[in-house]
């Protein structure tokens, strides 16, 4: 390929829950494609793990089946064939510690060992024990986990404490996979590495940001594990916080994975509280009724498979966000997330404040802002709204909005663009902690949400209905247009 | 059409010089787009001028063939119909002030009457003394002039006066076609109606600006003519300076004609002298010799048809120019412009400076900056140049630039972008004269233009020699590299 990307060290990565959704449908696939661009070394092995007696033989049918059902492009056979000598399976009952033990036909001494905990953080300590028993866990030992770390700051930090018992920090590496997202990395370049904006991200040049990340799906058969979590948990905590604090942070002293962290974490903690007395002000809880998206009928959240009609668990969430530093005083953050929204997307919309003096005022009572959208999905790019003078005769003062646009498919047409999970295992095999979450940030962000979710609690604030298909409860739009702003959509 | 825009008063229009060379190429093709438009009004007439005795049908055939030769979409019969019926032809001898009476049977007497003068200056003075001495000189009565406005200041100042002593400053109108490009209107509005630049449009935030004028032609059987001129007369003292006021000038209080010219007034005050001490470090001279365009051999200056083989004038200038105001202290304004280039291309490029602090420095010991171009031709339009990370996996620190394009033609398919005259006859027949150049902003860039052409003079500064075919003197590049900066190319 004639890449200059470093390939990735010896690894024996170990993918405990081998036969779950996230490993069939992301993990497994995101594998052969870094198989595909040579990123891994040659010499890495894929171990799957699960408490199911199987063979070489079904191991590799199960990772056929999920490599043709979730990868859309044809299969490369060469790169199935290395794929495929990559394989093993350890069968592993995760609470039996005298299991792991077969780990030692399986990994190589030398090589970087990544577990993979691709199950529920219940077991997070038993496969920590369990490798600890058996002298799997060295300095060049890491571990991966997935989200949920926690539904609240005391759960979470039972399960980091328990990790912590085997691990250092600089070997655990909790995802949220939108950072593994190229416009996500991108904005990091995008804000300082270009002056118009590295100059002017600030209270005195911004007017305000909205976070949305719109999802048409409802729950997917998941009702009983969303009901637990409902929308706060399962997006604001970590994908919504974790873009608001990358869009927020301070320059960091430099680009090293803890100095970037140190900055988010700054700006977690600078997040204005939300209680009881300011809970109404600026949030929104949403559950969504039955309706229509794309002109097919879709039931209620209550009327989903497995649903209990008493759940007021939300759906829906928009929040405004306050950041209590010097930067950004008096410019809010709205943040936006729901189930079975009109369209999927995700974007973040900065709006940057109007020119001081509006010399268009006979045309134009209200010149429409500047707007830097970076949008993580779909069509991953960058544009930025303009206000350009109408081309034709006569037209000197009349303006209309045009779009300088960036996007990442049309601009890198030749170039394939990696999928979040494949840039995270690669960045976990690389030792690289910049794209994963660090204990205190998780923390933070937990006791922020905490805040809401408990002032939701003690105040009985029910979630209000809207239809699937909207844009989320009425009270949603109200929350934004009484500080005189309106949604992106 | 349906079309919102203010159709003209009943003009008529009379155009002085009407067998030239302008007339032909631009003047009457302009005024059949203003009439296929529909933006004159039914009334409105066309009346050529010229000191040949012609009848209706052999003018209309003049102005027919004009139309065939320089208009390349097909004409539309309906609009000749038309256009053909608002023809007149009046035979006058500039100098016989009688002859002007005949203005009395092809003029109404309610119509505003718009002269264009597109004579010889040497011939203004003659026609306002016929105008005036036949009484067809009233407050609704407007003059056009082309330019050349003189050849320095002093000559300047003989034409003005000439026409000052029969029209108030108010009706007169005076042409620098660069004013009537689209991209160049779109100018005003991209620096006012977008906090993006109207905040940051300062020696804090730019570090430079180019406005390069490349024409790829050579003399085109203009050698005499031009001559006399050179490339500073011919294109810096108007076109270039012009846009260079446009893009430096304060906010001006309002959008009217005086508003704005009052502050392009004041840049050209604050433009820093040229005299003998600094005319080596800030201004380049050449003239070219022969080389090769596009894979033909083209001959040099003084090898054109009816060279005068002692010639030393230019045919290319580079200047460094000072503002010397609060607003662009420190920020150097380097123009360009020269015959026989490499390409023909107009632009403006604003070079923001750096961010402060260089993130990405192991990278790169230098960033590119972001840059905004205007493009005034071809394909007018506006980009931004920003840097992006490049996509893919482990390529966190690597960055490349990317633009954000808009092209007026791309972006407004459906539309036809008006040639520059159309738009300047419009507007004079509108009354609006904030596309028009007052006599204050001739005079001042005269007075700025002499310093430089008398220094060159008094130190004998011979122009550089460079290939046709080149973007002019190696010394135009020791110019700028000099300050540690490059041209755009």
């Amino acid at each position: 390929m004639g890449n200059s990307i470093a390939v990735t060290q010896a690894c024996d990565f170990i993918l405990f829950g081998t036969k779950g959704d996230l490993a069939r449908r992301k993990l497994l696939p995101a594998l052969y494609q870094l198989d595909k661009s040579e990123l891994l070394n040659p010499a890495s092995r894929i171990v799957g793990v699960a408490r199911n007696d199987m063979s070489y033989d079904e191991f590799k049918q199960l990772v056929e089946k999920a490599l043709n059902e979730f990868i859309k492009e044809d299969l490369c056979d060469e790169t199935l064939a290395r794929f495929y000598q990559r394989l093993d399976y350890v069968q592993v009952n995760m609470a039996e510690s005298e299991d792991y033990a077969r780990f030692h036909q399986a990994v190589h001494p030398d090589h970087v060992m990544v577990n993979y905990f691709s199950t529920p953080p219940a077991l997070f300590g038993d496969i920590c024990k369990g490798l600890a028993d058996n002298k799997l866990i060295k300095e060049n030992t890491r571990v991966v986990l997935e989200k949920p770390i926690g539904f609240s700051l005391t759960s979470s930090k039972v399960i980091n404490d328990v990790v912590a018992q085997y691990f250092q920090e600089n070997q655990i590496y909790r995802i949220d996979h939108y950072l593994g997202k190229e416009t996500v990395q991108n904005l990091v370049a995008l804000r300082f590495a270009n002056s118009l904006f590295a100059s002017k991200w600030d209270n005195r040049t911004i007017d305000h940001v909205q976070i949305s990340v719109a999802e048409e799906v409802g729950i997917e058969g998941r009702w009983d594990y969303f009901d637990k979590a409902g929308q706060m948990r399962d997006m604001i905590q970590n994908h919504l916080l974790q873009v608001l604090t990358l869009v927020a942070m301070d320059p960091p002293v430099n680009l090293d994975a803890d100095s970037i962290r140190d900055e988010k974490v700054k700006v977690l903690k600078s997040l204005r509280r939300i209680n009881e007395e300011n809970i109404h002000d600026t949030t929104v809880r949403g559950q969504y009724t039955k309706g229509f998206l794309k002109g097919n009928e879709v039931p209620g959240y209550l009327e989903e498979e497995g649903a209990n009609l008493d759940s007021n668990s939300e759906t829906f969430v928009a929040i405004r966000v306050d950041i209590d530093n010097w930067r950004w005083a008096g410019v809010p953050f709205y943040l936006r997330s729901g189930k079975r929204m009109p369209a999927k997307s995700s974007e973040i919309v900065v709006h940057f404040k109007n020119p001081p003096h509006n010399l268009y005022r006979d045309s134009y009572r209200n010149l429409p802002p500047n707007k830097l959208t970076i949008r993580l999905q779909p069509h991953e790019g960058v544009d930025i709204q303009m206000m350009n003078k109408v081309p034709g005769l006569g037209q000197s003062t009349r303006l209309q909005t045009t779009k300088l646009d960036l996007s990442f498919s049309d601009t890198f047409k030749n170039q394939r663009i990696a999928e979040a999970y494949e840039r995270l295992l690669y960045e976990a095999m690389l030792g690289n902690q910049a794209l994963f979450v660090r204990r205190d940030e998780v923390e933070e962000a937990w006791k922020w949400c905490d805040g809401i979710i408990n002032a939701w609690a003690e105040t009985d604030e029910a979630p209000k209905s809207y239809p699937a298909g909207s844009w989320g409860p009425v009270a949603s739009v109200a929350l934004i247009t009484k500080d005189g702003r309106s949604w992106d959509e």
